[in-house]
C-alpha cells in the first residue's frame, strides 16, 4: 500500500484531485470562464511505492538562482536515488541550497530523445525531473512522448526555469525575486557613478531576451532609474519623443540619469544599425548585438558628435553576477514548493506535466490549516505535537476511497499539452 | 476637468470600476461564490483635482521594513503637500526608501478622534493616509465615521502594516519578505553555533504574536531548522510526542539542533508555568513572558536536572535587527503598489477603505499591456516612446463616459466595513 | 633533502633567520630599543620532510570568524594528514572558509596534558597546531613542556584566537575585522529604532570582556553612536558628569541616542549594584551580570522613577550573530597568513611558539618582490611565468648554506616564554 | 589662545612634535636607518583658532569607497565652513558616509593653478583639503607653491586617494579593503559560473593599472582563483610554462578554472598583439586595450582554433560596482583617521603635506591610553567620565611649553617634497 510523502497524514492537507485553479482571476463582466489548471499538491493516493522509485534529475541551460534548492528538495526525499548515477542523499544535498549555480552541472545543445529514453529504460529509472527553459521543456515533451510510445511506466515532470519570468501561465518563476534583488546592486552603482560627475549617465543591462520583467521590477524596486527599456515596448533614439531628447532634458534638469535596458530591448534598432553599416568590420558584429554596448556607443556618439554635452557614461553588465548567486529566502520557499509539487505529481502517477507557481492560495489566518504548514512539517520532520484524540478526529474526516491513480491511465499534464 | 495621476493616459491601464477580485481563488466543487473585493488601481475619472489635494500621512506602531517606501510613494506625487505640516516634496523623500524605520516617526498609544478630525478640518486636509496595524486601522475607522458625520469631503485611506502578515484577507503584507530574508541571518548563526559544539542547541525567536508566518517561511527558506513552534499549532514539552523527547532524539542523531519559535507560541504553556510558580518572584514575570527566554530556560532545566546530556544552548533574538532594516526589492515593489493604489483610491473619491495586496493579477506575456508597466512609467516619468498613431488607436478604445465619482456618495470600502 | 613548502623557490621570498620585528615602532626620543620578535615566514632550510609530517589541529573556546580559514590553510598542504584522526584533505577543506564556525568543533573545559601527549606520541603526530584563546595557549605551553620533557621531536604551534583583539603583542587578531563589520548591523538597527520614536534609546552590547576594541572600532566606523562604554575606561551613572546627565542632554538635543557597551564594561558598578541588593532574589543574579541588560534596566529605572522623560529603550545583543558569520576578505587574508606562518615555523623546526600578525611589512611598490605574492603563488599553485634565465639569476642570489634547523635544538618561541 | 580640536585635553593624547615613524620597520642586519616621517595626530598647540578657519574640500578623479567618510569627517568639525561655497554642516554630512560616491562630485582634467589660488584668496579660505590621486596631488603641490609664493597663510593638505593601493610610502589607502571585499562577489560568481559547466572558465578583471594589490588580495581572500595576473609579474600565453599550458592542465584536472587579471596586467602583450594586427580595424583598438576582453578573446581563440577543448568562458568586469559602494567598517575607520590627521595637521599650521596611514602604532592592552580612544571621544562627543582628581593628575604630566607653530615658518611636509 502506498503512503504519502509528507510527515503528516491528515486529510486536510491533501489536494482533492478535482481541484482546479483558474487562469484568469480578476473577474470581469461577461468574460468567459477560461482555462483551469489542475491543482498541484500531495494526493491521498500515490502511484509509486517510495521504495520502488528510481528517479533522476537533469538541469539544462543558463544558471538561475535556486537550481540547487530545487535539486535539494527533490533529492532530499529519503531513499529515492539508490540506483541513480549521481547518488544524491539527503546528507549530500543538505547544504547545496546555500550555493549558487547547480551541483549537477548544466549544458546547452541538442539531445537525442531515443538514446535518452534507452538510457532511462536501461537504468530502471521511473521518475524523471527535468529543470530547464523553453527548449529543455520541449525536449522533455519529446521524451515524454517517446516514453508513452514505449508504454514505459515512467513519470516525466518538467520544472520550468526562466530567470526572465517569461513563461505565460506561470506567475513567478524561481530565481526571479533573487535576480531583481541582486540587480539593485548594479543599479545603485550606476546611480552613484552617474551622480558623482557632471552629466553622468549610468547604463545597466539586465536579463530578459523576450520580456522585460526583471528590468521592470528592478526599476520599480530601485526608484533610481530614469528610463527602463524593454523588448515589449518599442522605442526610438532620435527625434521628438525619442530617447535622446528625453536624455537631454533629464541631464539638464538633474545633471545625471540612469537607464536600465533589458537584453532583448531594441533588437529591431540594432538590426537596422547593422544593415546601414553593411560591408563594415564583420568581427564587430557580435559585439553590436549586445544592446548595452550598442546603446552606450550610440549615446556617446550622439552627445559627442553634436557637441551637445560632455557626458560621462558608465556601462554595467551584472548578468553573471546575478545568475550565480544563491537564491534568497523568498525564492528558496518557491523552489521548495515547486520541487515538492513535482514530486507529489510524479508520486501520484501524473506524467508529462510541468509544475508552476500561480500565487492563488488564499492564506488562512489560522496558519495550522494552511498547506504551507504541511510543507514545513515535511521539511523539518518535527513531530506534529498533536494528541491521539486530535488525530482520531482528523482521521474521521477521511470519508471516501479514491481510485488509485496510475501512469498507465495517461494523466493529462497540469500545464501544457498532453 | 480631472486627469489621471499616471504619466500615461491610455484606457488599457485604467481599472474598470466594476472589476472585482474574489476572496477564494481555488475553485472547489460546490463551493459558494464568496466575497469579492473592489479592484484597486487608477480610475479614468478622479474626484480630486491634483492641485486641490492637501494630504497627510501618519505612521503608527512598531517598525516594519518598507514604511519609508510607502511614505516616499505617497509623498512623491508632485504638488500634494504644499500645505502639509511636514512638508514632503518629491526631492525630500527621494532616497528615504533606502533607509529602515520611518522618517515620520511613530508612536503607540491612544488617540482622540474628535481632536484629530478638528485638526484635519482646521488645516484643510482632504486626504488622510494612515499606515499602521490593527489598532491603528480601528482608529482610522473611527476617524472615517467622524468625518462622515461632519459631512467633510475628506478621503481616509488605510494602509495596513503588519510585519507578521496576519491580516485575514491580505495575501502579503509589506515588510514580510524582508523580515523572512533577514531572519535567515539569525537562523544561520544559530545553526553555526549549534553545529560547532557537542549537543549544541540554537533557539531563535521570531516575530509573530498571533500567527507564525514569519517563523514558518523563515524555516522553509532556511532548511537548517529542526523544529518550528508557532501560535497556531499548540505543543507540549514533556512526555511522549513532546518537544523534549524530539530534542533528545535529534541531539542523539545529529549532535545539534535549531529551534525557531514565534513570539506568540506556547503562551498557554507559559501562563501555566507562571501559575504553578505562584507566589514567587514577581520581578521575573515579565521575563517569563518572553517565550524565547522561557523556552531556553525550560530546555536547560530539563537537560541539566535530569543529567540527561550536557547541552550548549545559544538563544538569539533578532527582532529589532529585523524590524529596522530597509525593505528589499520585492517589498519595495509591494510598498510602491500599495501606496499608488491608496492614492488612486483617494483620488477617485473612495474613502473609508484600506488597500491590500492580493496576488491575483495574471501576468500577460506581453508586458507592455501589463498594469505594472503603467506603474513603472508613472514612477520613472520616462516617455512612452509611442508614435502619435499609436496614441490615436489607443484613444479610439475609450468608448463611453463614466459618471464622475465623489466622496459625497459614500463610497464603499474596498476591504472592511463601511 | 628538505624543500620549501611554497611553490616558488627563490631566495628573495625567504625570511633570513636573523630578521626581527621590534615591539615598539614609533620612535620616541631616548626610548630604549625594546623587545624584538623573530620574524615569521618561510625559511630556506626546513626541518621536516613534507612526507614525514603527521600533524593535528585543535580548536577551542568560543566561535570566531576565520576559524575555518585557518583550518583550511593548514589542512590544505598536500599530504599532511595521512594518519590524522580527522582526515583533512585539500579537497575536503576546499570550501570551508566560506562557512562560519569551525568544522572541527570546539569545546571548553579542562584538559589532561599527560593524556594528550600520550596520544600525540601513540599516533605518531609530529606537528601540533592549537587554535584558541588565553587558556588554550596556556594549555599549549603545558603540552610543549611535557613534549620537551619526553624529548619528542614534535613541533607545537599556537595560533591565538581572540575576537576581542586583546592580546598584548599582536596588532590584529583574526576575526576582529569581521566582528567590527558585522557589529555595524546591530548599531544601524539600534540607530533606526531609536530614531523612529520620541526619546528613543538604542543599547547595543558587543564582545570584549577585558578590552573595548570591538566596541571602540565599531563606534568609530559607524558614527551613529553617541556613547561607547568599555572596560578600560571607568564610568559612573548618576550625578554631574555621569552617564544619565549626558543622556538627558543628548535626548533633549537630538531626541534619541545610541549607546554601545562592551560586555566587560562597568563590572565594578554591577558588582556594587549587587552588593546593595543583597539578600534579594538569587535567581536574578546571573541576569544582572549581563551589562547590557543591567544597564538597560538602570536607564529605564532612572527615567521612569523620576518621571523625567518617557523613554523608549531597545536593547540588542548581536553576539552570536557576530561570532558565527564567515570571515570577511580582510580576515581571510589574515587567517591565511597566520596559518602559513605557523606551518612555516613548524616546518622549520621551531616549537613552543605562537604566531601573530604585527602589521609591519613595508609594502614595496613593485608587488612582485612582495612576500605576499609568494603567498599568493603558494595559494593558487599557478606557474610563476618566469623564464629559465630569470630563474638562473634568482638562484645566483643564494650564496651561502645555512645550518639545518632542528627541534632538538630547543628553538626559542617567537612570542611567549620558552 | 588656541585649543585642541579633540574633546579631551589630556597630554597623553597629543603627539610630540618630534615623534617620527620609520619607513622600514623590519630590522635587518646592517641596514641603514632610512627615511623617517613626521608622526600625524593632534598637537598641543594649534595655529588656527577654530572660529577663524575657512576651509574647503575638493575631490577629484575616479570614485573610491570612503570618499564621503573623509568628507564627513573634515566637514563634521563644527563651524568650519561658514563661508564655504558648498556649505557643509555637521548635520548635512551626518549620514553621507553610508553612501557610495562623493557628495561633492568629482571631475577629471586640467586645472589653472593661478585661478584656483585667486579664488582661495578672494574667498578668504585658509585651509584647503585636496582628495585625489597622483595627478591631483601634483596639482596640490603646485597650488601649495603658488600659495607660498604669495605668502598666504593657507594650509594645503593632501589626502591621497588610490583604490589600487599603489602609493609607495603609504601602507593602506582608503577604499582598498572595501574593494577587496566587494571583489569577492565577482570572483564567487565567476567560480560558480565556471564550476557549473564543463570546461568552464571565469575571467574577472579587477582594478590596478600599475599595481596588482587588489587582484592579489582578492585572490588570497577568495581561495577560488587558479591564476592571478598582475602588472608587476610579466606573463606569456603560449608555449611551455605559459598561461595556455597551465589552463589546459587545470581544465583537465579540475574541469574549470578562475582567472583574476588586474587591469594593468599584460599591457606589453596587448601592445604586441596590436602591432601584429597593424593596418586592421582601427575602431577595435580601444576595445583591445581592455585586458579582460583581450585575454578572454585570446583564450577563446586558442581553445577554439586548435579544437583543443570546447570551453565556456564567462567574463566579468565588476569595476564600477566595486568603486561605487559605501566603504566598509575598516575603511570607515581609516577614512576617519586620515581626515582627523589632515585636520590636526592643518590646525597645527602644517602646510604642503599629505597624510597617509602607516600601520605602526603598537596597540596597548589598556585601550584607554590608546590614541584611538581619543579619536573616539572626539567622534562621539561623549563625556570622559573622569573625576576631577583624574584630570588633575593628567594635567600634572604636562611639563613644558612648546613654541606655537605657524604656517609662516614653512612647515615641512610630513610625506613628500616641500
Amino acid at each position: 500500500m502506498s503512503i504519502a510523502l509528507s510527515a503528516t497524514s491528515y486529510r486536510q492537507y491533501f489536494v482533492d484531485q478535482d481541484d482546479t485553479v483558474p487562469e484568469k482571476i480578476v473577474v470581469q463582466r461577461d468574460s468567459p470562464r477560461g482555462l483551469h489548471f489542475r491543482r498541484a499538491g500531495p494526493r491521498q493516493r500515490v502511484y509509486f511505492e517510495s521504495d520502488d522509485v528510481h528517479a533522476c534529475i537533469v538541469t539544462c541551460g543558463g544558471l538561475c538562482p535556486g537550481l540547487n534548492t530545487v535539486i535539494r528538495e527533490i533529492g532530499g526525499y529519503r531513499g529515492f536515488y539508490a540506483r541513480n548515477t549521481i547518488q544524491l542523499t539527503p546528507k549530500s544535498v543538505n547544504d547545496i541550497h546555500k550555493r549558487g549555480g547547480t551541483v549537477l552541472g548544466t549544458s546547452r545543445g541538442g539531445h537525442d530523445t531515443l538514446k535518452i529514453v534507452d538510457n532511462i529504460q536501461d537504468r530502471g529509472i521511473n521518475q524523471v525531473y527535468i529543470i530547464g527553459g523553453d527548449g529543455t521543456q520541449k525536449g522533455a515533451a519529446a521524451i515524454f512522448e517517446e516514453i508513452r510510445r514505449r508504454r514505459l511506466k515512467v513519470s516525466v515532470a518538467g520544472i520550468p526555469k526562466t530567470i526572465d519570468n517569461d513563461i505565460a501561465v506561470i506567475d513567478k518563476s524561481f530565481g526571479f525575486d533573487t535576480a531583481v534583488e541582486e540587480a539593485q546592486r548594479a543599479i545603485n552603482a550606476a546611480h552613484v557613478e552617474a551622480g558623482s560627475v557632471e552629466n553622468g549617465i549610468g547604463v545597466v543591462k539586465l536579463m530578459g531576451r523576450y520580456s522585460g520583467f526583471i528590468a521592470m521590477y528592478a526599476t520599480l524596486a530601485s526608484r533610481d532609474v530614469d528610463c527602463c527599456l524593454i523588448p515589449e515596448s518599442p522605442f526610438y533614439l532620435e527625434g521628438k519623443g525619442g530617447l535622446f531628447e528625453y536624455m537631454e532634458k533629464q541631464l539638464k534638469e538633474n545633471g545625471h540619469m540612469v537607464i536600465v535596458v533589458a537584453e532583448g530591448a531594441g533588437q529591431d534598432l540594432i538590426a537596422e544599425s547593422m544593415r546601414s553599416m553593411n560591408h563594415e568590420d564583420a568581427s564587430g558584429n557580435k559585439l553590436l548585438l549586445d544592446v548595452g554596448l550598442w546603446l552606450s556607443q550610440r549615446i556617446k556618439n550622439y552627445f559627442t558628435s553634436r557637441q551637445k554635452m560632455v557626458i560621462n557614461l558608465k556601462y554595467i553588465d551584472p548578468t553573471y553576477m546575478i545568475r550565480a548567486i544563491p537564491s534568497n529566502a523568498s525564492d528558496n520557499v518557491s523552489c521548495t514548493l515547486l520541487a515538492q509539487c513535482a514530486v507529489h505529481g510524479a508520486m501520484a502517477g501524473y506524467t508529462g506535466f510541468t509544475v508552476g507557481l500561480r500565487v492563488t492560495e488564499t492564506r488562512n489566518t489560522v496558519v495550522i490549516t494552511d498547506r504551507m504548514w504541511a510543507r514545513l512539517l515535511s521539511s523539518t520532520n518535527q513531530p506534529s505535537f498533536l494528541s491521539s484524540k486530535d488525530i482520531e478526529e482528523a482521521n474521521m474526516m477521511v470519508e471516501e476511497e479514491q481510485p488509485k491513480q496510475t501512469v498507465d491511465e495517461e494523466k493529462s499534464m497540469e500545464n501544457g499539452s498532453t
